[in-house]
């Protein structure tokens, strides 16, 4: 993770979409906060946020994924960031002796977290392509090798660049997780905790950078990013779009991400021309 | 847990299961060896472990389940105690981002393992009734939301009455673990760790604890123990069988574990006139 949090809270505070008073205060692991760090290295500047007056936004980014790699291609054009739901789930069944308790008197909490995960994975695989759906955390309460587990914490999400999708997936969940809970006499509480409505690129930054592209010779897909990005919160206020190039393994956020010099200088281009043929023909010359 | 460990090493020595001096050897948390604190509390006592000659062997236990307290009955005979197998299990996938993996391209750990959950609980269902299967502990390795587990460590087992059931439940689930690690292109790391075969009581003494149930007016009812006893090692070497009265909730090993004034009386009630009764009829009078 990064030293302060939420992620991206420049771009946040810029868009107004976190007050930047908030933003000042937040503090990392030793208790500093973001403006006695920026304070301290003299970066804090005179201008308010967000009144810097801004045509366009591009950005630049390693794809966060595997899939330019896996198609061999070195640009993906960025149409569309996918919405996100997040959850917060807990799963209350009943610790009890794992072999003295018959199969059917038992509350095993992480059986009906496991039917939970794979409903997950398949609501997601059904409404594919663009949607996909994960449990990254659970962890079982005071556990032992010969208990069956009576407590689970665990995080959850989807997302998918197609409101209606994200409200059927979310609906679909809801209605699933119900039906095992009932069947299961295990409580699940499901908490929704942020929500966030896809982002729509501009067609008019989209066809720039798709452009930049073909006029540079390399290869391109149209992608939608499944990442959160400071692009989002730019969409708000301004046209724009982003441009992507592969990265090794699809890995991010991970001392092993790597891109190669040779796709970094090709997004680099691409940026360079999208943004030269957006601000005018006279600056091409 | 108790103070020392393994559980049980008092009857374990006595049967030869685990020699002598290994458990003298054997440290608490502090480093404080069995030896050392026998001798501290002048228990350890001069005669050879194992020479005493004993004739039978019974025991009283709260059943550590449910079924008494569920059925209203006051005295379990036990018959059999389950075998039991245990596995120390790991899947390794690929940990990578939630929003930019599609469906089709993850190598998700935690699906992996919600499959073997199911399938074991589902195999343990399928040769009931005296056959149980949990996943007791589940470990994601780095976990984060927005991050597919690609690593985790669990433990697995599986408990029956019958040695040819749990061979069956074992050849089942190594097949399951292939079928699951190649559709799903993850590795998975199954190794039986520790494995104790059925152990079947003595006829006679169980007769002796059903007629003295009857005898005393108890309802009563045959019962496998799933947990494990003392008595399971004394049966290696002399006639056994065990006693059991309910407990609240089939709680054991916690703080909530109860059994009423009533039940405990009952039970060594029943023990004690199972004991007179193989003792002979002169013991009666």
């Amino acid at each position: 993770g990064s030293r302060f949090s939420p992620a991206m809270m420049g771009s946040a505070a810029f868009a107004r979409d976190i007050a930047v008073d908030t933003v000042l205060e937040r503090t990392d692991a030793e208790g500093v906060s973001v403006g006695a760090a920026l304070d301290a290295i003299g970066y804090r500047g005179p201008l308010a946020v967000g009144s810097q007056p801004l045509g366009a936004f591009l950005e630049l980014h390693i794809e966060q994924g595997p899939i330019l790699e896996a198609e061999g291609k070195t640009i993906g054009v960025v149409e569309h960031g996918q919405g996100i739901i997040w959850y917060d789930g807990r799963i209350t069944g009943f610790q009890s002796h794992t072999g003295s308790t018959p199969m059917h008197l038992r509350k095993d909490a992480l059986a009906a977290l496991s039917e939970i995960v794979l409903a997950i994975e398949q609501l997601a695989i059904t409404h594919g392509p663009n949607a996909v759906g994960s449990v990254g955390e659970a962890v079982i309460g005071m556990p032992s090798r010969n208990v069956i587990p009576g407590d689970i914490t665990f995080s959850a999400e989807f997302r998918t660049v197609d409101a209606a999708i994200l409200e059927t997936l979310h609906a679909a969940l809801q209605e699933k997780v119900r039906e095992i809970a009932g069947r299961r006499r295990v409580e699940i509480a499901l908490d929704l905790i942020w929500r966030k409505e896809p982002t729509h690129f501009d067609p008019a930054i989209i066809n720039a950078v798709r452009a930049a592209a073909d006029g540079l010779g390399l290869s391109h897909r149209p992608m939608v990013s499944g990442a959160g990005h400071d692009a989002f919160h730019m969409a708000t206020l301004m046209p724009t779009a982003m441009v992507f190039v592969p990265c090794k393994d699809g890995l991010s956020h991970n001392e092993l991400e790597d891109a190669t010099k040779d796709d970094c200088v090709a997004g680099a281009n691409v940026l360079l021309h999208a943004v030269l043929a957006l601000a005018g023909g006279a600056a091409r010359a």
